[in-house]
C-alpha cells in the first residue's frame, strides 16, 4: 500500500520504518524538504532526521502536498498544535476519498508542564480536522500511546491492552482496525462512535501524563475492563 | 468512625449504606430533610428516599450542616453541578480540619446527552472545591466508576483495576487509600499527585461515558498496564 506519514518528528520517524519495513512504499511528508534535511536538532524521541532518513533509505521524502498525493492512506503525525496547518498544505484535494488516520494530539505547551488541551469538551481535534477535510475519511486512534507502543503493542502486558477508534466512515474505521491489527499487532481495538467520541481519548491526555510521570516512563497505557 | 455522606442520590445511599454496614457511624446530609424524605420520584440507579432510609434505620439524615457537623471524615456525593452549593451549606467550619472525599464529577446535562464537564483542562471540580475550602483536606477519587464498582470493586475483574487519588495532603491521601483498601477492598490505588491531578480523572469521563454505552453496561473501568 501506498503510505503517507505527515511529520518528521518521533511519531512520524517510528511509524513511518515501522510501516515502511512491512513492505509499504511509504513517503514521510513535511512542510521544506530541505530544511528538514538540514536540521541539527531531534525532537523528543526522534532522531536527527537526515540521520533517520539515511537509515530508511527505502522511505521517500516530500513535501505535505506530495506525500498526500503519492498515498492511498494518510496519517497525521505532526504536533497538534501544528496539524490543521499541515493538512492545509497538504491539500483537500490530495486527501480526498481517501482514509486520514489522525493521531495527534491537541496539546497546548505554551504555559509549561503539563501542557493543556487546545480544543476540549465540546469539540475535539478529531472532529475540527474532520470538518476543514469533509472529503477525507478521518479515523482517530493511537493517540492514547507512545509512539513505541504504537507500533509494538505487545511491549507492554503482552498486547493485553486496548486502543480506541473514532470516525464517521464505518468502512473506513474498518480497514483502520484491519491496519492496526495486522500490521502493528493490536488484539484489542475498540469503536468507540462517530467522530465526536474522539473527545474522550484525547481528553485521556491529562491522565496519561500524569500516569506516565507517576510511573517514570511512557510506555504506560489501559486496559478496559468490565 | 463518624461519617457525612452529602447527597441522597444513587451515590450517596450506595456510599453510605456500606460505610453504615461496616459499623461506622454515617449520617446522610440533604438540603431539606423533610423534602428529601417527602421525595416520591428516584434519581438514576437510586431509591426513593424515605423506602431507602427506611431500609437502613440505622443510617441518620440530617441537613448538609448537621452531617457535616457530626463527622470526622465528609464524603460529597451530591452531583457534580450542586457541590459546591451543597458545601457551603454544609459550612466551612464544619469541614474545617476534616477529610473531605470528593467523589463528585462536574457533568452538564444541559445540552443533552451526552454531557460535557463544566469545569476542565485548566481547572477541576476538585480544585474549586478546595479552594472554597481551604481548611478541608480534599481528596479527590472514585469518581471514575459507577456506585456499585465504588463499594466492591471485586465486580469487575476480580478487582484487577485501577483508582486514584488526588490532593494536596499526603497524609489525608494516606488516609484516604487506607479508607479505599479497607472499607471498599481496593487493591490497587494510585496517587496521582496534588490537587490539579483531579483534572485527568475528571477528563476521563467522556471516555467512560463512551465506554460505558458501547458495552451496554456502567461496570465498565480501567486498569493500567505497564
Amino acid at each position: 500500500m501506498r503510505v503517507a506519514v505527515l511529520g518528521t518528528g518521533g511519531v512520524g520517524q517510528t511509524l513511518a520504518a515501522k510501516i515502511a519495513e512491512l513492505g509499504h512504499e511509504v513517503m514521510v511528508g513535511t512542510r521544506d524538504v530541505q530544511a528538514a534535511l538540514d536540521r541539527t536538532d531531534a525532537g523528543w524521541g526522534a532522531m536527527v532526521f537526515s540521520d533517520w532518513h539515511a537509515a530508511h533509505p527505502d522511505v521517500k521524502v516530500g513535501t505535505f502536498a506530495e506525500a498526500a498525493a503519492h498515498a492511498e492512506v494518510v496519517i497525521n503525525a505532526t504536533a497538534g498544535a501544528a496539524s490543521l496547518d499541515a493538512l492545509q498544505a497538504a491539500g483537500a484535494k490530495n486527501v480526498e476519498g481517501k482514509i486520514l488516520i489522525d493521531v495527534s494530539n491537541p496539546l497546548d505547551f505554551s504555559s509549561g508542564m503539563p501542557p493543556t488541551l487546545s480544543v476540549c469538551n465540546t469539540d475535539s481535534l478529531g472532529e475540527q480536522i474532520q470538518r476543514a477535510f469533509p472529503g477525507a475519511k478521518v479515523v482517530k486512534t493511537l493517540n492514547t500511546v507512545n509512539m513505541n507502543l504504537m507500533v509494538e503493542p505487545s511491549l507492554v502486558a503482552g498486547g493485553d491492552h486496548h486502543i480506541f477508534v473514532s470516525g464517521n466512515d464505518a468502512a473506513a474505521k474498518a480497514e483502520v482496525t484491519r491496519i492496526l491489527k495486522e500490521w502493528f499487532g493490536w488484539k484489542n481495538v475498540i469503536d468507540l462512535g462517530d467522530m465526536s467520541s474522539a473527545r474522550g481519548p484525547e481528553m485521556l491526555l491529562p491522565l496519561w501524563l500524569q500516569l506516565s510521570m507517576a510511573s517514570q516512563g511512557d510506555l504506560v497505557t489501559i486496559k478496559i475492563v468490565r
